[in-house]
Order: structure tokens, then sequence, then C-alpha cells
């Protein structure tokens, strides 16, 4: 008798387990079972299908080459069946039966298994609010619902849309609705930042004036708390602190695992409600297996259990379950957490702990920022790279990095250098300020950022100099009646004089004229240092600390990132 | 007294050893000696200026803010003396004192010392051929040789150049010539491929055909005989297999390190002449440092002592360095062997061993191909990325991935991931597979190639599919009237029958058609499976398995490979 493999769930994890089985034992009987019409669809590609960057529909659902893969693809090229409108009910582990319902024809069964795979995924959280009920409120889960904010941006039914969470999701959904169809777009956010656990706020400042600048409003530290109607269609917002008109609202506040049927079976869950896995993604069954987006993972990096819904991550993870559906003992390692999201002129990616998250997971964390041109400074094509490395500040070791830069590719280069090493060591700064990255001109300073950022990690936990982020340099700045600081600009004269010129308590002092005019600064003031990128004002706080100047502290990143957080003077 | 600090060499290294020293130790007297008149020029930018993408001599002089790192802005800024225009002449260990000579003035001079860094650099190895003495024979490794290049090509004295060696530099020197220039260039390389040592066969032949297409004539196996001249200049090149019509000469044939002053002082040298350091970057003499292109360095996945001229590992050797010579503890960890190359059309990079040398290190290495665009598939801006992983076949471990596309960017994020785990981990294919690297739409597949090409790595290693190059395929079927072997090609029916109508023996059977078309086989020959990137072809292999069909080979990375190649119908 042919081994059973059932596979509750059709999208990323669940086709890809049934293949990887069937190619090492093409006698198992494999069945994925997915209560959707549509199976096997690139569900990450919804907001480029919702922008109209992707064309059709079936491309989501296509193979690089073109062929659909509809449940005859899978049961003519791969041998698998693939039962679509049909829901899985519940499991009887004792008997290894899946009970199922034919949503077409109404019949139920019970489906024999000796191995069983769960990629049931998750759902869109739903706020509990007033109204969200009402037509044209959605989540880009599925490809109806993407089919159906397409049509209405194309038929011209939507000059306002508020996007519910400012996480990867909804940023990519106001991109889509921006850029493309030139919607007046408004995030709204429960955090005080966007991207809250992926960047810091300093960076997620960034996003946001990378979103302003195009025409999206991003309302932070802000509630919905109903959604107001004409008829059935939705056509406006209430928040706690406004009301936003909307024709379209995306929900994107996160996503619930769908662990009905685990649960029901007696699976264990955890806390915070996704099925529980071991090294060979077994549940607590060993006859189940369970991956992607209704699984827990563990954090690789702070050593828990975590959730990282990403299709990456489910594929990588079927195939491992894949393997071992088929009788072959695989291992999936678990997660660093490495991401990336394209906004409008700017990317940003990340691996690893955010400064925030760090400190909540009991580190003793600190974020060092620096910024630097992504390729050597004499190579005529070049952009502006930020990064921020998380360190312990006990330790010295690397709990992440996260980054923002025009050319996104090359922001990747510098998050999955560290990110391979994440996976499979426990790095201090002085690794990271040692790492061999590929150099050429063309793709890189020699002294690549990504060492750079280290470097400043290592003088900053050396104590040679006290960094301030963007966000906190502009507070200052704000707030420079009340503190009393000494602001000095220490880029060449022509920069410097002109930001002075604007600005009388902007002190232009180029660091070839710092020890000269030493006697210019107050001794009795706290100073706070600004160059370009903050290596100029690094030389300079040495000098001032060789002059007895101490009480200095340097701005990191310098005027690139004040200025990309929409600072000006 | 203040600590007396030499540093022999004033091109990358030296100056960053020399400014991290000063920083850390504000009052150690520190000296660079370096016998040329220009010091801290960007000598990797040199290609960059021969070209006019980087405008003047002066800008690969200047800090990313324009200021010329010359003696004076050493002096002022950094407290650093330069001596420019000063030979070094010897070194005496027990007396501490490095002799030098003005070369303006004339005068020679002991320099006592506490502590001494070499980065005399390397020289380009001048092939002992007639003629090598001509004018207009240059290497580039000056900013006068950079300037004598350009004036000659923009002054149109030059319409052919001939490139003595085809390693980095002589690449990018053609890439300068041809691209910008409109001359016509010749690479003639001794061995039997480019970029050997870097490169398989395979990846360098797509190299050479991105120089061919864009005009530039490769030739390997071939060997430089003598150089003719008319007057005092060169006007040809003669190989062991023609002559070639040249103005200019550029010599990129490999470097020599200058180690004349550590051996003259007694240090130990390795075999191939490089300074022997340690982990601090210590010479045989505690008291002296090396590093840059005049040392050797420990190679992270052989073990042993290797050599890599880059600039930016000098950059990074130098902090290690300045931190020592500052009285710090500071180590280096050794070198992977990263690099980047950007030609015409295409990027190319990579990491760790090639096939080649790690089967010369007695590794029992096998090299495995992918191909497979470059981000989402359904993404509209996307390129073919192709990846060849180098593995022990004993231990399944990585020793190597190098990979050509036309993203450079995007290409080095998938090398830099790998080089961040070979530095830390001795990973296997199993590792490579699971490797997390940034994911979203706009930047990768959800399987990313980096994984897929470790799979492919995997199911070889495991027999499940028999690989063959690209090259080796090209080989097998211009061989076709002697191997009997039979050619399936398992595309999709349009491509796959337009190629079998100007081909007969190219059989179109695609994969959908193959089960019900078995028939067709010859169960006497041997079969190659060729389709567009290597997928379908390995889903074919295991379909053509299951019917009998063994004796079956895969070209790896499909008709993408080997039209990168320059092959075609």
């Amino acid at each position: 008798m042919p081994e059973k493999i059932l596979i509750v769930g059709g999208v990323a994890l669940g086709p890809k387990a049934a293949s990887r089985c069937k190619r090492l034992s093409p006698d198992a009987d494999v069945t994925i079972v997915d209560e959707n019409n549509y199976i096997s669809y690139g569900g990450c590609g919804i907001p480029y299908y919702v922008s109209g960057e992707v064309n059709a529909l079936d491309d989501l659902r296509a193979t690089p080459y073109q062929t659909v893969r509809d449940p005859e693809f899978f049961r003519v090229m791969k041998g698998i069946v693939v039962r679509n409108n049909t829901r899985a009910l519940s499991i009887d582990r004792a008997a290894k039966t899946l009970l199922v319902k034919d949503l077409v024809g109404g019949r139920e069964e019970n489906l024999p298994y000796d191995k069983l795979a769960l990629a049931t995924g998750a759902r869109a959280r739903i706020p509990p609010v007033e109204g969200c009920g009402l037509d044209n409120i959605l989540a880009l889960t599925s490809l109806e619902a993407a089919d159906a904010v397409r049509k209405a941006c194309q038929e011209g039914k939507v000059s306002g849309a508020v996007i519910v969470g400012g996480g990867f999701i909804g940023l990519e959904a106001a991109v889509a609705l921006a850029d493309m169809w030139g919607v007046r777009v408004s995030i709204v956010e429960m955090a005080p930042q966007i991207l809250p656990g992926a960047l810091s706020p300093s960076l997620a400042r960034m996003a946001v004036h990378d979103c302003e600048k195009h025409g999206v409003d991003v309302f932070t530290s802000e509630k919905v708390v109903r959604f107001t109607g004409e008829g059935s269609a939705v056509s406006g917002v209430v928040t706690d602190k406004r009301r936003l008109e909307a024709q379209l609202v995306i929900l994107a506040a996160g996503f619930i695992p769908n662990t009905a049927l685990a649960e029901a079976a007696g699976l264990d869950l955890t806390a915070f409600g996704a099925i529980v896995t071991d090294e060979r993604l077994r549940t607590s069954d060993p006859a189940i297996y369970a991956g992607g987006d209704c699984a827990a993972v563990k954090n690789i990096i702070t050593g828990d259990m975590g959730y990282l819904p990403l299709g990456s991550m489910a594929n990588r993870q079927g195939r491992v379950i894949g393997t071992n559906l088929a009788g072959g003992s695989d291992t999936f390692p678990g997660y660093v957490g490495s991401w990336a999201l394209k906004l409008f002129d700017l990317s940003f990616c990340g691996v690893g702990l955010t400064v925030g998250v760090a400190r909540k997971a009991g580190f003793d964390a600190l974020s060092v920022g620096a910024a630097q041109l992504d390729r050597a400074h004499f190579y005529p094509q070049k952009d502006m790279m930020h990064l921020e490395l998380v360190v312990d500040k006990t330790t010295g070791r690397v709990l992440g990095l996260q980054g923002a830069g025009a050319a996104g590719d090359a922001l990747k280069a510098r998050i999955d250098a560290v990110a391979g090493v994440l996976q499979y060591a426990k790095p201090t700064t002085a690794d990271i300020s040692n790492l061999e990255v590929c150099y050429a001109p063309p793709f890189a300073s020699a002294m690549d950022i990504v060492n750079t950022v280290a470097n400043v990690a290592d003088n900053v936990l050396a104590k040679r100099v006290i960094p301030v982020t963007g966000e906190k340099f502009i507070e200052m700045w704000n707030n420079r009646s009340d503190n009393n600081v000494f602001f000095i600009d220490v880029r060449p004269a022509r920069a410097a004089l002109d930001a002075q010129s604007r600005q009388p308590d902007w002190h232009a002092i180029p660091l070839e004229e710092l020890a000269a005019r030493i006697g210019e600064i107050p001794k009795d003031r706290p100073v706070a240092l600004i160059c370009n990128t903050g290596l100029r004002s690094y030389d300079s706080v040495l000098l001032l600390a060789r002059h007895g100047v101490t009480d200095v502290v340097n701005a990191m990143g310098g005027m690139q990132a004040v200025t990309g957080m929409g600072f000006s003077l």
C-alpha cells in the first residue's frame, strides 16, 4: 500500500511540500485539500497586481514558464490530487482520518492519512469596530479581494483610501494605490511608529518621509474608532483624532494564524496562538507536520518560539516537510527574521532584532547608525545608504541590522551578509567590522558601510563617542531653548555656513577650523555635533576631547539621516 | 616619550592604519613613508578614471567630501606626518630603525621606531618577453599610468589595444577601453579560460560571450611571445598564435608582492613570496606588522596561507593594524575570497573556492549550477541569474559560490549571504538550502536562487540527477555524431519545436507529453535533457526514471546557461 499523505492548505507551503514529497517518493498517494477555489498562487504578489505591475491574476498562479498551477496541472505534471473547494472540518488523530466537506456538492467524507501536514495559513486581523462589515472594507489576502480593489480603482470609484495598519502589507498596499492609481491614501497605525518591531523610530521616520513626499498621509498613535457608510459601502473612517474620507479600506493590522483545526485536534499551540513545531517541523503529534503562516518557529537569536508569516519561509519549510513526509529526516533551523520592503524612492530591509524588540527580549541593547554611499564615492552612480546595527552593550553581540537606501538590491546585500552570519554564529561588532563582502568600486566602498556601522558601534561601546539618533537630534534641536545645547555643524564651510545663515543657533565650525576656533565653544554647555554622514563629526568628537570638551554627542548618520526624516533648517 | 610609529606605504592600508592608530592614541608620533608623490588614492578606481567615468585624477585622491588626501591633509586633519617621495631602504630590526632616502633631495636618514607597519603593496608581473620596455606598454598600477592611458585614448592615438591577462584588472581595463573609447581590444590569457581561479569554465565562457558581444576579442591558452615597435612605441603584440595590432598594451598578468624590504630584514615569507603574518597581522618580528597586497593571510576555507590583493581587505586590515599599533589587541580572521566584477551587460561575483581550486586543495569537489530569475517571476523588472555552488562530494560541505547576472547588486546579495556563512561556519548544502535571505517580490523569489542552487546540489549528491555543465552540454551536442546522445528539449512545445525545426537531432518533447511519448525515447542511447533553466528537466529526469530510462544527464542552468555562453541552434 502506498503511503497516504494529506496536506491541508494549497498555497505556498502545501504545494511545495506535496511536490517535494512526490519527487522523493513517487509512489506516495499525495492529496492537497483547500477550501478555496484558487490554489498555489503567489500571495505576496497581490499588491503588485493591485498596482497593475502584474498584469493578470493568472500571472500570480503561473509557473515562471506561464503554466497555470491549477488542480489539473498538479494532477498531470506532479501526480498530486488537489481537492479545492473542500474544507477540512476535523482531524481524528486516533483513527488517522481527516473529515472534509465538499463546499460545492456539500458531501462530507473521512480521508485516511499516514502523515498529515497543516498549511492552513493565517487570516487578517479584523479590528472589532462598528461598521467593519461594510462593503469595500477588505484584507488583501485573496485573489478575489485583489481583483475587487483593482477594479474599483480602475473604474475611478476610489478617490480616498484608508489603510489600517502600517506594517509590510499596509505599506505595500499604500504604494500600489498612491503610485499607480493616484488615490489619496492615509495609513492609520495604532503604534507610535510604522513598521513597529521591524524598524527603529529613526528609520521608520525615513519611511514616513518617503510616504509623505508621495502624497501618502501617515497617522501614528492613532486608532480607528468606526467605519461610516453610504448605503452598504464604506464612505469614511473615524479615528480617535480625525475623520478620513474613504471609498476603500484595506485591513492590514496583522495576521492571526488559522489554527482552529489544530486546536480542536488537541495539538499544542503557543501563547500567541500558533502551532508549536519541533526542528523537523512536527507538531505535538509526530504524524502531523505544520509550517508556514499557521505555525510558530524558533527565533535563532532569542532562542524563543516566534512567528514570521513570510512566503519565503513557507517555501523553505515546505521542502523540509516534503522530505519528511516522504520518510526522510530533514530539519529546519529556525529563523533570524530577514525582510525587505520597497516603498517609493527608498527600500528598507532588516534582519534580527530592532533595539526595541531586543530590549523587550531582555538584552541591554543599543542601536548605532551610519550613513555612507553604497559604492565607491568616486563611482558615478551611487546613492546614500543608512544602516542601524543593534548590539548588546554588555557583550558586544550583534542582534540585528536594519537599513534604508535608494538602491534596494544593494541594501539587501548588506543585510543578507549579516543574516548569513546570524544564522550560524553569535557575532560581535568586531566580527562585523571584519565581515568580508564582495568588493569592486561599482558595488561597494573599500570600507563597506556594513563594516563602517560595526566600527561605529565599536567606538560607541568603547565610549569614544556618545551617539544620538537622528530622531533624538531633531528633538534636541526643537527643544534648544530649553536644553541649552550648543549645535556645531562641522561640514566643510560652504554647506555649514549656508545652514547657519538661516539659523543663528546653528554654528558652522568646519572640522578644519575646529582646533583654531576652540575658544568659540562654550565650556559650560552640552555640545551636539553634526556633519554630512557622521564620520567628520566623529573626528571632531576626538579633537574636542583632546581640548577638554567632553560633554559632546554626535548625530549618527549626520545630515543625511535627519534630512531623510524630513528635517530642514 | 610618545610611541614612534612608522608605516611604509601610503595607499589604502597605510593611511587607514595611521588614522586609526592616531585616533586611539592621539599622542603617538605617526609617520607614513612612501616613495611616490601621490599617496592615499583609490587605486581600484583607476579603470574608471581611464574610462572617463571618474572625471579627474583628484577624485581618486579625495575623501567623499572632496578634500584631497595629500600630505598636508594628513598633517592638519589627522596629525600624521607623511614623507612622500621618500624610499624605505632597509630595516635595522635590532636598532629598531628604518633607513630612508629622500628621492628629491637625495638625503638618507635613519628613522627610529617602536612599531613598524609594512604596507608596501604589490607590483604588476611583467612578462619577460622581447620588447616589453617599449613605450605605451604599461600596468594600471599608478595614477601616472592611468593618466597616460586616458590621454592616449582621448587624443585618438589608440585604435587597437592588447591586454595581457584575463583577470579582474585586465577585464576592467577591457571594459574601460572598449565601452568608453571604442578601442578595438584583445585580451590574451595564457590559461585555458579567463578569470582562472575565480570562475568555472562555464561561467568564464559567459564572461567571454559578454566581452565578444561588445567587440572585445578574448584569446585563451595563448601566450605573448614578443612586443613589436615603431620607433620607441609599441605597435603590435605577437603571440604563439597570431599578431595583434596595438598602440597600447596593458599588463595585467597578476601581481608580485613588494617584499624586498621585508626579505632583506629577514622576515618570514611564504613560498609564494608574501610576508607571513599571524592573527594580529604581526610578521615574524612582533614589532613589525604587515598587511594589504604585500602580505599573506589565512584562507578560512582551506586553512592555508593565501593571497588576495584587494583594496577592501587592505582597508579592514588597516584598521586592525592601527588598533594594534596603538597598543590594542585586535585580530584579523582571514579571508574567504569574495570579489565582484562588472563587465558589459553582466556582472560576476564569487566567494570561496571554484571547483578547480577546490580539487587542487584536495577536496573531492563538484560544482552544481542553477539559473533562475533574480526576483519573483511575476514582478515586471527582473533578470536571469546564474549561480554555481561548489561542494565537497563526501561531506556535502559548501566550499564556494560563484555567479553571473545582469543585476550586479542582486548577484552580490546572494554571494554576500553565503560569504557571511562561510566566515563563521562550515555549511553543508542543507544549510544553504535553508539560508534565510531578505524576501519580497521586488527583491527575490519566495524560493530564492541561492536556496535553489543548494537544493539542486542536494539532489545531485543524493544521485537523483546527474548534472552536466553548460560547457559540457555544448561539447556533447557538438560531438553528437560520435557520442550517440539523444537530446531532448522538455520546454513547453512552442520554444522546443522552434529549436527542433532548425536541428532535427534536437527532440522537442515537452515535460507535459513526456509520459505519453515515452516510446519515442530510444532505450539504448544515453539521453541529455535540457529546458529553460534546469527545473523542468529535473522533473523530466524523475519521470524518465519512473519509466526505466536512467542513462540520463541534465543540463544545469538549461538554455539560459548555454545561450549565455553564446550557444545557438
